[in-house]
């Protein structure tokens, strides 16, 4: 028992869990109204996550209004998975408005590297500065310049290998970088987190991670630290994700028990499943720890 | 026992009940194609709702085919949540051709007030003379052009502020107005209802409202009287939601459920749980009834 | 018990079970990256199903890219149920890439007959050669040319009444036809199998067959014979959906239920439920000898 509470991945996991409950006391003490401009694959589970969370989704993405919702929202999405042409306006409209009236937002690249039309948008809207970039390994590493897109890159590995990736894009564009996968990594250039939290169910349910950049930028509205709440976002959701799948019989049962989790989910299970370290080494010793 | 056969609100609550289980049964002998041009959010729930209803969904929202089938769908939903400019334009052909045909058609004017787009179409569809008009107060007030629309109306006592504002749109366009809250308001601008049963749990989904303006649509068809058939459309709808509460884990679990009770309400389920009066004092005094 | 095992319907029903297990092992292996533009009520339960199943869905559905994806995809799912401009563009340029790169490609004209932009353009894409060709009996008779298309055709015979429609379909275009219905039929002109199995919760949750269609592509990208995979991904299909009727109490608790039983249907279910023959009188003998 001493041992543990010297042991410094052990106070950092705590730390970090119980800054997480703090900020999802926060969200739901003053639910931030979410604009969401997302692809037509997940615009209902995206929804339904924002709102079992505690946030307030509005999928506001039509040229002609998604600027001036942009202005009064407290956070937006921007999540490229189906952009069509008038999507496409939208989305730089809004972001545009986002950075005149300081609302942070959250860019999901979804799929770029091979696809061209996404790939040269999400290149286009990073200069805007969003406040969180979140996408898989090898989506981090084509925005980044890195790496051929899509291609090449294991799962299994693939966060660990877009670490320098992330560090880039954060340092250019001053966001907090989340890459998604087994473990999770989040960094702002000087502070890394990695989660290691999460079900491989989440994988099996089109959107598991398009509503995640969601219930981040609904996080992000929460706090004043984008990185703690990144972090938090992320800890909450898969968190979430580990008591679904408890009694789940699959990836259909799953989805409904996930949106009862994210709406039940408390500091006793933040602080007590919490599996956060700032590298992978700790991580791998604080598993042990917890497994001994 | 006496007291209550006597009692003018019971008498009330029973006769819509039971007027509003005919109306359920007729729907279910003969599912009404109900046509309809709605948000991408919610396309899924919505024709999930209608068909655990009965009736029969179509999303038929693109030009050169929404107005055409306007003219042979039972009734139409025209729901402005996601107003991209084509289905701006399915919307005016599909409205103009309803209106020719003799097809009864429901506006949700979602969002208005604050959003440009939306609010102007809202304003010149409604002049084609909607069946009915369902909203939630600030929508209602915005579309009759009183108050703010969407902001400094609190839930829990807005139905009411929007009274006058849905009495004026009755008036004005001949259409029965729905006015959605934790108390919903029904008014031809002569007859008016109020009904306090539902779920707080119908508000964590994504889609609560928008799905019941289908569902309404799908009770219109069914009827003779619009103002009898927009109330049954809200007891059903509400009841069902009451039923599925009762062992729902949180908005997950709710949503599935939802659906369950929407295909397995009945006239028992109406009559014992109908809290509807005619005013807020009868609702009151009925509650207070029941309670006793 | 001999008596059954010299039954050829016994038997033929034995061997389709068998290589139907075969290529649900093989999809499950290597799973096919499947490209959808389908519409906007059934992106959400056609990438779940397709997730559950085994296979990997990818919506791109926006002209300059689905041409593109069309060429490195393992199969592509042409849907006409909500085809605005910007989808029927996109379409054209993804099934033309699909004939150049040899991508089999499945094509569902949901609603065609009375709706004119989607019939125009089903005929006009069918010309390009899908590998199978998916659709209900009014839907398939209004693709060959014959009969009003949704009119007149009774669900319960409709399967039998297109059989004809089917056929000729099947001979113009080189492709296989699945006419959906109470039993099944699917046909490549020469070899005809129907499948009695299924539950008629399917045809209450939207997407029902829309999903279908999208399976049957993940079933063709797996194996050899376009015939095979398409009886393969009707059988796994509605015998997951008799597993998932068993204990569902309604059509919402069946759709979860159903991708749990998507995930989980094996070699084991196939052989014990399959009711597959040849022929219509076949099915009667088959269904009988079940039952005694």
């Amino acid at each position: 028992m001493s041992a543990r509470l010297h042991d410094p991945a052990h106070t950092a996991r705590s730390s970090t869990a119980r800054t997480s409950a703090l900020l999802l006391d926060r969200l739901r003490e003053r639910p931030p109204l979410v604009q969401c401009i997302t692809n037509t694959v997940v615009t209902n589970f995206t929804a339904n996550a924002l709102l079992a969370t505690g946030a307030a989704p509005a999928m506001v993405d039509i040229v002609g209004e998604a600027g001036a919702f942009a202005r009064v929202a407290n956070a937006l999405l921007v999540n490229l998975g189906t952009p069509n042409p008038e999507q496409r306006d939208a989305t730089r409209e809004a972001v545009s408005a986002a950075r005149d009236a300081g609302t942070p937002w959250v860019l999901d690249p979804v799929a770029i590297g091979a696809l061209p039309l996404r790939t040269a948008l999400a290149h286009e809207l990073v200069a805007f500065g969003p406040a969180v970039i979140r996408g898989n390994a090898s989506e981090i590493m084509a925005l980044a310049g890195v790496g051929a897109g899509g291609r090449g890159v294991d799962a299994a590995d693939g966060v660990e290998a877009a670490a320098g990736a992330a560090a880039l894009l954060a340092e250019r564009f001053g966001s907090v970088v989340a890459v998604s996968g087994p473990v999770d990594l989040v960094t702002d250039g000087v502070r890394t987190a990695r989660l290691a939290n999460g079900d491989a169910l989440l994988t099996r349910v089109t959107g598991g991670g398009c509503a995640l950049g969601a219930v981040i930028a609904a996080f992000v509205a929460a706090g004043d630290d984008v990185f703690d709440s990144t972090v938090a976002a992320n800890l909450v959701y898969t968190v979430a994700a580990e008591l679904a799948a408890e009694d789940a019989s699959g990836p259909g049962s799953f989805a409904p028990r996930f949106l009862d989790a994210l709406a039940a989910v408390d500091a006793v299970a933040l602080v007590e499943r919490a599996r956060v370290t700032g590298s992978v080494d700790d991580l791998v010793d604080a598993t042990a720890g917890a497994r001994a």
